[in-house]
């Protein structure tokens, strides 16, 4: 797959700081000599054991520490995972952002809502068109995916070209635009590709993944064989290709559509705005105004196919949702498919659906957005990289693409899964990992960025656990002698009103072992309290096999 | 599908105290005039909001109610979900338990566990015995699921016979033992079924459950496949017919046998000293002497196939086994599929594997225990109940099944989908629900059974999201003034050293409120400790958009 490529002397270094641990915090720093450019800023959703967070950017130490040489983000779509982190690091280093259409008008919602939108210098960039920073070059290649204005990014550079596909399928037969741009990955292939950096969510998946289109038809049949029943589909709130489609079924069979969930109305208005969706006059209307309708001249899309708690449709499943009540006739339809860790979730609510007499569809209406195996090796084949840099995924769906770029002929030497802070130095001659600069996850938690770290979240695990203990006393320093106390409060550990003989063992053991160090003089306080916590943690474990955290608090008062 | 039965004045009532809202916790009475029988006694495992706790069993209030009329537990299997809370339910309700082989020589693992073994009065039945208790007579019934001596139960009673499939799926080629006794059902269905009680889990599935068997293959070619390597097989601790074809499989490719992981160990030994098992000799080694085999000569089967943390798999990946070190050589199977909820744990053992340079192998090569749609047809179609009352299953399954006998033209009304707790009462002439025997679910946290509820479980959860601030004072209650404080410590809410102002802020916020309250004689302490939660409340919100729990403690002193 070798190809003659530009030659420089300096290398191109290529630095993701997060996105390779886990899905999610997609970030990548390219950087040539003076010059470097940020592909995507994505969050990550915070992980089981990470209490109370409510999302995880990435730390942009490296960025910060080299702020004058940081040109700007170049965005490839608009999805939390490539644009959730913007506003937050936006805030610590004011650079411009690319990105197509749909993607900015996206992104200027974020701002909006975090008060930046003026503070922020934007570009709108179309597909095929290159913008110059520094000695880069960067051109927006289209491609497909389960957002509208999806991009794949070629970044130009003296020590040669690399190609970042972002999120990506292969539709040749997209809802809205464009199928990809395979004729460009060609001509670039030709050209000569240094690296590629291909989307590998589902490397493991053999095969092509179906048309966004498909589902079109099967909304059809869906209309007609459910033609006397409200209709109710939950699906993504940024597909708006899907949405799209429902909307085309729905004036076919004469309904009125509804979307409901905040996040959807946001970008589906966007996306209308913008001109990526086609609806037909008189068709969507106000939740306020659907009561005006029969049941089965209406269809509500909505938010909440991933079982999450404070959705529309996990709502209106409890029976808590202000304008929607599931009624035993409604057919609901899940337009999706679990994201991993979401099944129970979203098992939950469709039980709660049918608990509510509700007909509940599961199946075939959904399509991945994400390249499969064949179209990964298409990729491939258009580009021939020099070196192959599998992104996106788990470290299963990197090594599961590795394999593949070594089946098409890539030197096993030349295919590298990095790891976040890796800088891989490469040209045409030579490619190695020659150093690592700090990265690291930064939880958001309320208005706090990165005032909960590990010890906050260690507490939280352990109280979340067994519950808390407090003692408190107060004690005289210069007489040495208890004032008051000891009392004991706890949370979460066992119910007191039915644990009385428990809670007043408890209290006169530690009171025997405080009076214990008072006689023997102890005046460092922090022995007294060690003696607590030692003396009451054994005590609990013995009686309860249970370990609450333990807080002394000792008052001094004279 | 009616049919001619023994009728009788007095109804059969039918009576589940769990397992309906929830797969797990499977426990329902069946009770004639003045007999109760038990069918199974399981435990559930806890929702994730259930923090802290360790299983859940159920509330068996209506039976210690009854106490002199409960015959008996009768116990269709031997999976956590249908034994797991006899240890704790027969310290309340001491009746004999009869079980078939196996099923008790696992219920007798956990009895010498909690001292119970010589109070409990124990019986093993044979697959075709009948037992009489009282005017129930209880006929065991062969039949196949992923554990061995899994039994349908005949319910035999003056109103009629009422056929409880327990876990089962139609095995016709089973690796131990017989396949399932189709014509017994038959025979029953000849004579006249009242009520079939007929497993739901899989009844979304269309089709037939693959044969165990046909795993035994699919072990020789990846045996045969992975010749250089040493294999290392995670599965179910209790799936004795996969370990015993894992086993021929290392036997017929000369390799030795490591059984790894507590709970696997033990139900392995009991199987084989009962005969279920057949472990040719020489063949099963020590964890101590694996060192001294070369590794392609050896396979492992250990727990751990649902990313349990600390199973002996997850170890391994992490690291942390003391005894066996994944090389970048090793295969390692999965051979299971993950337990709805467990797929993102799964997913991280995985990747851990991979990291260490470990081949992981994922597909084909697990079967499911339970019985799929045309199974559950066939079990209907030999039985011709006059009522379905399907079990085991979320609701979702439950509606599956009463579709599938909807279809099988069981009328509409004679198919019961129930809860917990409703009472069925039912004879050939009618059957409704007539009442309600109070349920529950009872937590069990270490030593602790039922003292923890839902008060103790919503603290852990406000604890969990933002933490803990604790405000301590001292006042002097005859003199109304403050002696000491108002301190305040707190715990998972913020990394404390760098949040100094925000808590000198709120101490200030708080003293100065104290002093309000007592320069206006505020003598209710209650007023006090609400204005400190109010106002602290208000302050945190504003400033972090957190709300910890705020536990105001003030101590008398004088």
């Amino acid at each position: 797959m070798k190809k003659k490529i530009n030659i420089s002397d300096s290398k191109l270094k290529i630095i993701p700081l997060g996105g390779l641990e886990q899905i999610g915090m997609n970030i990548t720093a390219f950087e040539y000599e003076d010059g470097i450019v940020v592909v995507d800023c994505g969050l990550s959703f915070p992980q089981e054991d990470m209490l109370g967070i409510d999302l995880v950017i990435p730390d942009v130490t490296y960025l910060i520490d080299n702020i004058d040489r940081v040109k700007a983000f170049v965005i490839t779509h608009g999805h939390e995972d490539h644009i959730g982190a913007l506003p937050y690091i936006l805030k610590e280093i004011n650079i411009p952002v690319y990105a197509t259409r749909l993607t900015m008008g996206i992104i200027e919602n974020k701002l909006k809502e975090h008060d930046l939108l003026n503070k922020t210098k934007r570009k709108v960039v179309k597909f095929g068109q290159s913008i110059n920073l520094g000695q880069f070059r960067i051109e927006f290649i289209k491609t497909n995916h389960s957002i509208v204005d999806a991009a794949a990014l070629a970044i130009h550079s003296p020590a040669g070209t690399v190609i970042h596909t972002g999120d990506f399928k292969v539709d040749y037969t997209p809802v809205f635009g464009d199928a990809i741009d395979l004729q460009r990955f060609a001509e670039l292939g030709k050209k000569g590709v240094l690296a590629l950096m291909c989307d590998s969510t589902n490397a493991e998946r053999p095969g092509f993944t179906a048309s966004e289109k498909t589902l079109g038809k099967t909304f059809d049949t869906l209309f007609a064989e459910h033609k006397n029943h409200r209709i109710i589909i939950a699906t993504f709130a940024s597909n708006v290709d899907r949405v799209q489609q429902i909307i085309n079924s729905a004036y076919r069979y004469e309904r009125k559509v509804v979307v409901e969930g905040r996040s959807m109305v946001n970008i589906i208005e966007t996306a209308a705005k913008l001109g990526c969706l086609d609806i037909p006059d008189n068709t969507l209307i106000d939740i306020e105004s659907v009561k005006n309708y029969p049941d089965e001249k209406t269809v509500i899309i909505t938010t909440g196919s991933q079982g999450e708690s404070m959705a529309a449709l996990s709502r209106m499943a409890l029976g808590t949702h202000r304008k929607v009540s599931i009624k035993p006739e409604d057919t609901i339809i899940f337009s999706s498919s679990p994201i991993p860790g979401n099944e129970k979730a979203v098992s939950k609510v469709i039980n709660e659906l049918s608990m509510k007499g509700a007909n509940v569809i599961f199946q075939d209406t959904h399509v991945s957005g994400h390249a499969c195996q064949e179209e990964i090796k298409l990729i491939y084949t258009l580009t021939q990289p020099k070196y192959a840099i599998p992104v996106h995924g788990e470290y299963k769906h990197l090594k599961a693409q590795a394999k593949i770029a070594e089946e098409l002929g890539i030197d096993k030497d030349d295919i590298f899964i990095l790891s976040s802070g890796d800088v891989l130095e490469l040209n045409e001659e030579s490619a190695e990992v020659t150093g690592k600069v700090p990265v690291g996850a930064i939880f958001v938690d309320g208005l706090g960025v990165g005032d909960v770290g590990n010890v906050v979240l260690r507490d939280r695990q352990h109280l979340a656990e067994d519950g808390i203990l407090i003692v408190v006393l107060a004690l005289d320093r210069y007489n040495n002698y208890l004032v008051s106390g000891p009392d004991i409060v706890s949370r979460g550990f066992v119910y007191v009103r039915e644990s009385d003989e428990l809670m007043d063992e408890a209290r006169e053991l530690i009171e025997e072992r405080i009076m214990n160090c008072l006689d023997r003089k102890v005046s460092d306080w922090g022995k007294i309290k060690m003696t607590i916590k030692d003396s009451l943690g054994d005590y609990l474990w013995k009686k309860t096999k249970r370990r609450p955290m333990i807080l002394p608090i000792i008052m001094e008062v004279s």
